[in-house]
């Protein structure tokens, strides 16, 4: 695999790249689905690559569903997925406060339901989830009840994100002790034509200018995520391969890992961005530049059924 | 008015930098008051110095209340105070948008009722105001019907700050020239016993972060606050002093704008804090470094009444 970087993967050199790894991972939304469509040939590739004795596994930043909502999700659009192979920033939140940092108590949730499931799937009680509105008076914010069992403030997507909940989350993060975990930094939902929801990362940079202190973050690009899957499943980095469409958080963890990274572009970054990294001679942005590109992942079917 | 930066305001200088001024402008919060009570001496200091002939104004970056609301506050307190005397950023915002942005159309509003008040006094209109709670999924949000009279979007400290007000925030802000204005930084309300509540800068800081963009800011310390008193009243910033409980804020104002500086330690900055700005060596630090300090506004009183 000599040469320079952010090559387009055709030809002979796909198959080559594939036989030099035994793992893919793969980000979800624009890499092999965009909302609730899969991204043709998408399937097909993931179910020649498990056909071919590939370990296949899902990585995802979005934190509103659970490995079993994902599961679902990929077999309804005829992907060959189980919960099992699905690594989102709920369940991973989940098992970062278990084993890293052995939370011993509840967590102050600003999530969603699904988070909250994958919490309680290893025993982690919650309060928090669903809406919270204001009343009284800033005395009464400031002095708003708390429970005493709360070691930790996570906050991952919240569509019930409110001032209150802000205001609930820098209560506890003031305490002596308190954790303060976010699911992940993405600062945008990107969907169909352009259009755009706000991310996690606006919530969580709130509560973190509210409570003056920084988040350890779970997700993409931290490297968490892949010892996550590598843990679980004895992943020589080496031969692995990640696939995803965002240079910041895909490549960057790719990289990170020391994995081999590939580009698609079929959702958020493009061959310019990764270029623009290439050529800044700054360090760190030399960590977005993909190994390889392609316009689809439906590119490596040739490869696959030859 | 000679020596060295950050002195004890006491004895005859006292009298002598009041003599060497025509205005004062008082910050409000831990400076005339804390929450609902007068700081002791501050309404006499205040109603003395306007015996004395100085000109007094009151200069604030809380957002939740107009000019009437904090001249009534005022009286209740003792001090003899006029609502043309109350330069808050609910209405020089309004002033900001009307008299720098001139804005032509409407405002989407993240602000209170108050800020409401004051942009309907000088003639603009807004949408916004009041709880925005949740519905639908988020190709809906994506989508939400949005007032194509909106040419600004303003955030200003709201206690219903919801995700869906940030996502409106985010839908106008995607459209071209549409101008974003914030009131202020400040990310805490500081309350008695070492306790705070998120202020208007986690809410900035959320759109912000949503928006790919920077608010322009009105507050403290953009000199706009002091223009904004200056362009009417005709003040010789030679011959005024700021005084105020924050650094950052206050003071920064009054370097930012040539202004003699005064911190009051009965709010939130202490003598440790600006003297660690003055041994930094860091020339942006140098403005957070007062002329002068004292312990409480009450220390001038002696001067006033001698």
């Amino acid at each position: 695999m000599s040469g320079s970087k952010c090559t387009r993967l055709g030809g002979p050199l796909v198959k080559q790249v594939l036989e030099s790894v035994d793992s893919v991972l793969f980000d979800c939304d624009g890499v092999i689905w965009r909302g609730d469509q899969a991204i043709p040939g998408a399937a097909q590739v993931i179910n020649l690559l498990k056909e071919n004795g590939k370990k296949v596994f899902f990585v995802t930043n979005n934190s509103t569903k659970t490995r079993k909502m994902y599961a679902d999700k990929m077999n309804t659009l005829g992907f060959d997925a189980t919960e099992e192979e699905v690594f989102g920033t709920a369940y991973c939140s989940a098992m970062y406060l278990k084993t890293v940092c052995k939370v011993e108590g509840k967590v102050y949730l600003v999530g969603s339901n699904a988070m909250k499931q994958e919490l309680e799937a290893v025993g982690i009680q919650q309060t928090g989830v669903g809406p919270d509105l204001i009343s009284g008076k800033q005395l009464d914010w400031a002095n708003v009840p708390l429970d005493a069992d709360v070691k930790a403030v996570v906050v991952g997507f919240d569509e019930h994100f409110s001032y209150m909940k802000l205001n609930r989350a820098l209560q506890y993060l003031s305490q002596p002790g308190c954790l303060f975990v976010g699911t992940n930094r993405d600062t945008r939902l990107p969907l169909e034509g352009g259009k755009a929801v706000p991310g996690t990362g606006c919530l969580l940079k709130a509560v973190e200018t509210a409570a003056q202190r920084q988040a350890e973050t779970v997700g993409k690009p931290n490297h968490f995520m892949f010892d996550c899957v590598a843990s679980q499943y004895g992943i020589d980095p080496n031969r692995c391969l990640m696939v995803g469409d965002r240079l910041d958080t895909d490549i960057m963890l790719g990289s990170n890992c020391g994995l081999k990274t590939l580009l698609t572009l079929t959702g958020v970054s493009t061959v310019a961005d990764a270029e623009a990294h290439q050529k800044s001679g700054c360090a760190e942005r030399q960590g977005m530049v993909p190994d390889y590109y392609v316009d689809s992942i439906a590119d490596l079917l040739p490869a696959l059924q030859g």
